[in-house]
């Protein structure tokens, strides 16, 4: 357990809980790429745990989005033809991670946060603090870690196209309204429901989750193609000039004004190039 | 009309509507399926009918679930390589009637209940006392007949998981935020609503009715192959001793406590093995 | 600009507003196809306009319903084989446009003008005064450019079969809670949140509604083969004594009773052959 360094694993009774703890904001950076690919390595090949609970020990953010400040100045890393981003391809593994897992959203999971809750088998968040948003679009991306073509399954074109292009923050409420998360609770019951849930879950015989994420994931399982054009068309468009000098603006305000863009990010995010 | 032992069927004004009554809780038992097949079979024949309502004459029961009683100490009926289940067979032929079918919900319905609503071509529940319930992986298996593959298709891969997999009671409300049924409408409504709807198609011309559910059809077709591995995983997994045992607590908690276990099948699904 | 006999266009700030104005009830008719195409082909070829908005300037009707007067008595106009209808083909296209499309409804659009919002990438609908239908069934038809197979994409199987042959009006709310429409909102706040939204995406980089549009699209792309299926079905059965006779009896309904039939069109569409 102590081999991670951005989160914290607790199993009990056949649940795993795993805690992300990456401050101040649980940034998707690299040392949390690094737990992650840790502990989907581990739970790939974990015959005793059946479902895996995310949530977040940080009270605003489940997971804040991705690292985009390190890919400034940067050396553009061109992607392979005919293949996923290592993100992409990461949360497809978690997709068919042999548990159960499940999504609990209490705080902002904007980019690719949003796009780890959606690889998941299920998503509940609080009512009164979940967030999402998808705001690639504002810097001249899309969602690219599986995202475009997850929402556009789950929400139907309209939703998605409105999700993505929009890059607004979608409060619980709305969201469970469009599919994006199963459902929204109220924020003092909804650890307790994911942890219920859970445990009646790991309670039942292990063959149930085999035999219903078989067929639930052959029904549902996202085409390959769209998900490698989706990482092609992210990679090959990040070091754009205006791409580049977006993200710096993001990066520049987000550095500046402590933690004003990234609490308000979708409201903020159409402000450029003015300052925060 | 005589033929039927558990179902009742009235024709009038191009609409039959059929009411289930299989004393005491509307259980799809042999006797039941006899019938449903020599329905489908008239049906399939009919050139008069337009449109069939499904309700029921039981006030609590819309269709308990499927008779696994008879599974327990019963000899394995291994299904041949390559097929769906009888069962599953017949509600695809079901969801192929040239007529507009529409469930009425009130009361339970639950398991291959549930699974023969997901069937029809329209479900409308009572607010007030429809419940949806596919309880089968709380005995190691998953939805047999068509329902884990209708759910994934009508829900999302998210709420598809969570209904096939948490096991629990929906009631009308929530079925309809997920998209399990069409509406949720006040009890008292339900009936004349339905009624209603049904004469008002069965007036229009009968080729509007070809045209769109071929149209439809078409487009949400399930996929038989994952029809056919549902089948194959439900049986092959039916006569596992985790099963065997846990069905036949089941039986014995229904059997022993009357009605307690089938009102509330939903919250007790987890207390195995306890005496309820 | 001034080519246009039935809308007009106004471009500002990379946003493109078309008011539909084609008295007295917004008919899609031989002079609004005509705009149409002509507006499909100046946007496909447009760089500068990023977002385009629909709204009507009629408060009662967005598109009243296709113009079906002109095939009451008019020659047969045989579809060839393995073809979508030129109507289903120009709302394929607009499907396809470049830019992104938003339909602001206020008012009533029925079945071609449903299905023309249908094919927008967002549809956002008023509260009060919202009012989506498709009447077809009534007459014998289904919905043939393209509704019928985006309903069932959208809605899922039951909904799309209970809006296709039920051919109810559906307010702004019910439609949302179906998927028809991404949300409906408060009629003074609908204008203002439709151009905010539009400016917001014109501001973003361009190659962020190429990415995110050519994945969603590669998601959800129609099969061309059932809207072929949706469009042969249509116009073989236009012309058969049915539906003519029915036609016929709206036609009449609409002239005599100016606006009653087409205000309340859902509610009067099975009163036929009655006078109203």
């Amino acid at each position: 357990m102590s081999t991670y360094r951005t989160l914290r694993r607790e199993d009990s009774h056949g649940v795993a809980v795993i805690h992300f703890n990456n401050p101040p904001i649980n940034l998707v950076d690299r040392a949390l790429l690094v737990d992650l690919i840790a502990l989907t390595k581990a739970l790939e090949a974990d015959q005793d745990i059946r479902v895996v609970i995310f949530r977040s020990d940080h009270p605003d953010f489940f997971l804040a989005h991705y690292d985009l400040a390190g890919e400034v100045g940067g050396k553009p890393r061109p992607l392979p033809e005919g293949m996923a981003s290592p993100l992409s391809t990461l949360l497809t593994r978690i997709s068919r991670l042999p548990q159960v897992t499940i999504g609990e959203l209490q705080g902002r999971a904007r980019g690719a946060g949003s796009e780890f809750l959606l690889a998941l088998d299920m998503r509940f968040a609080s009512r009164e603090r979940g967030l999402l948003g998808q705001p690639e679009a504002a810097v001249g991306l899309l969602p690219g870690a599986g995202g475009t073509v997850r929402l556009a399954q789950l929400l139907g074109r309209a939703r998605a196209l409105e999700v993505c292009l929009g890059c607004h923050d979608f409060d619980a409420e709305l969201a469970e309204r469009y599919g994006w998360i199963n459902r929204a609770l109220p924020d003092a019951e909804l650890p307790a429901f994911v942890d219920a849930l859970a445990r009646r879950i790991a309670g039942f015989p292990a063959s149930s989750i085999t035999h219903v994420k078989a067929v639930v994931n052959k029904v549902t399982e996202p085409d390959p193609q769209a998900l490698i054009e989706e990482s092609q068309r992210f990679v090959g468009n990040m070091y754009s000039d205006e791409t580049l000098k977006r993200v710096a603006w993001m990066v520049e305000q987000t550095n500046k004004s402590g933690s004003t863009m990234e609490m308000n990010m979708g409201p903020l995010l159409d402000r450029y190039p003015a300052e925060i």
